[in-house]
């Protein structure tokens, strides 16, 4: 299967000559997959096209200042029978939560920044330089010469501002300011987006971080360091799915660490795994051991095993991977 | 006493106008003092002027990407005698540590961007609209036509970032984020400015916050939040002044928390006192009875006395602080 490689304006040019646009979204919805979407529904909708977005059952409760508006204005209407199916922030159909798998291998369009996308769509437009797909998204939109009202700006700051951890994380650019700063121009609320992204920690996330400042292991001369929040502590916590986000950046952040990982147990007995690096290692190259992939600075995986079989595995790929690193820039430690 | 209020083409000539010019910096200093300060010493030092900044004893050590180049730069070279002293970001004399505190009545120029600037100087060039002085400071350069190396560029980044909270209070504009990415194009190194500003927590700083979160409560329908952290804590955690950064803003991150309190019981037997805001109440309000001030959505104070009984009259003033917006809002719980 080939796909054909596309830019924005011809992105914009199909956008446009369809009518029935379905959107998919990928699962463990972050930010940047749910503010592509809803971004570029409003602006189809806008348009005077059907479109609607399907989206994992599990969206964090953060997120409803996006679902709201989406759920009440598709509700009543009638089924669509899509004419046209867009992918945002997907590199492969295997990350499609169920509710899109059916149209998995029926993608017309996939914009996506990461460098791992596997071609699946009949079109790609994929650019890796940006930090999130909302960006590309967002210069789609003004190919397709939409109007950027605040809810369409907001949903573009969802994706930007949360792929780059509120603009800290190394994937940071210029440009990711220059659009940050038009869409402060468009009359986004920023206190209440922030509050509501980044800001507010629910009771659950306390004591979710907890655990994870009391469990947080290090290795290998404090350069590693792993954290695994198992299903009880999930409970005891009274935690959901998207109370894990602040957690996963935490056990990379301690000083000296360059590779961060945190193990979490899921209710389907699957362990996922998140890692992070600073500067010198290669955290794609850790997950895809075990099956992931993802950025060199943000990678992930899922797999099926024992906690503490997959903490002694990843453990010893990362220490692996901090060897090469030593090894290819000649100092050892 | 009246100060002569300037702008940035005036405040650029007088600059240029002297040669030897000492730069005053605030106690507790914060990455906006200091990156203010450091950005206009190397630029005026780039200009061919003798320059020093005065600065506290206690500087973090995540600023030593500033003062290292500094002290190395000056170190060896003659006693400097100031025929032009300016302050940056500092409202009032009183905030000058004890080394600026000779300078304190005879400041020719204060730069700042806050609201209670007591116009102290016998210039003053303030802009209250800048989330932080180091823009104010930036426009100056360049109407100095100074040219922003990488140096200044950080210097002024660790301003705007470190007052923004890496953009995400309220603070944030339009313009933090387009100087940004000027300043980006100017070559810093992102990667290891936000590890060093933001990313990196010490373990002293991980211990810190588990008594942190171990101790907070919630007064006022889960309104108000308030965590003190005592002598004996620090001892404990093995932290210093600058690893209460991180805990500041953690009350009032918690869902539904308005008002968010942190104390620190200080060597010196003093209670320092932190108060964050989102939204509807104000901060400096609640500061200004207990001698302090700030800005509306952060304020802090500092006094004498005990801190179980400053912590009931800190709570106090939070809950009527409450109860006067919800009064003027027409709203009670």
């Amino acid at each position: 299967m080939t796909t054909r490689m596309i830019d924005i304006p011809e992105a914009a040019r199909l956008l446009l000559a369809h009518d029935n646009i379905l959107i998919l979204t990928h699962k463990g919805p972050d930010g940047d997959t749910l503010g592509s979407g809803f971004a570029l529904w409003a602006a189809l909708s806008a348009a005077g096209k059907q479109a609607r977005v399907c989206r994992s059952n599990n969206v964090h409760q953060r997120y409803s200042f996006l679902t709201k508006v989406y759920d009440d204005a598709v509700s009543g209407l009638p089924e669509m029978t899509p004419d046209y199916v867009v992918s945002v922030d997907t590199a492969t159909p295997s990350l499609f939560p169920e509710s899109c798998s059916p149209y998995g291998e029926k993608v017309d369009l996939s914009i996506d920044h990461h460098r791992t996308n596997s071609g699946y769509a009949a079109d790609t437009l994929l650019d890796v330089e940006p930090a999130s797909c909302a960006e590309i998204v967002y210069r789609v939109l003004l190919a397709m010469h939409s109007t950027i009202d605040t809810y369409i700006a907001s949903a573009i700051y969802t994706g930007v501002s949360t792929d780059t951890g509120c603009y800290l994380y190394q994937n940071t650019t210029a440009a990711c300011h220059l659009v940050t700063a038009e869409l402060i121009g468009c009359g986004i609320d920023l206190g209440f987006l922030n509050r509501t992204l980044f800001e507010t920690k629910t009771r659950a996330q306390l004591i979710l971080e907890r655990f994870a400042i009391d469990g947080m292991e290090f290795y290998y001369h404090n350069r590693v360091a792993i954290l695994s929040i198992t299903n009880d502590m999930m409970k005891l916590a009274g935690a959901e799915d998207g109370d894990m986000t602040p957690i996963v950046p935490l056990p990379r952040k301690v000083e000296g660490v360059e590779i961060g990982i945190t193990l979490r147990e899921k209710e389907n007995g699957n362990i996922k795994g998140s890692v992070r690096t600073s500067g010198r290692a290669d955290a794609s190259k850790i997950c895809e051991r075990l099956g992931g992939g993802g950025h060199f600075g943000a990678s992930g995986f899922e797999c099926s095993g024992e906690l503490a079989a997959i903490r002694a595995l990843i453990l010893r790929f990362a220490i692996e991977e901090m060897k090469a690193v030593e090894s290819r820039e000649g100092k050892t430690v």
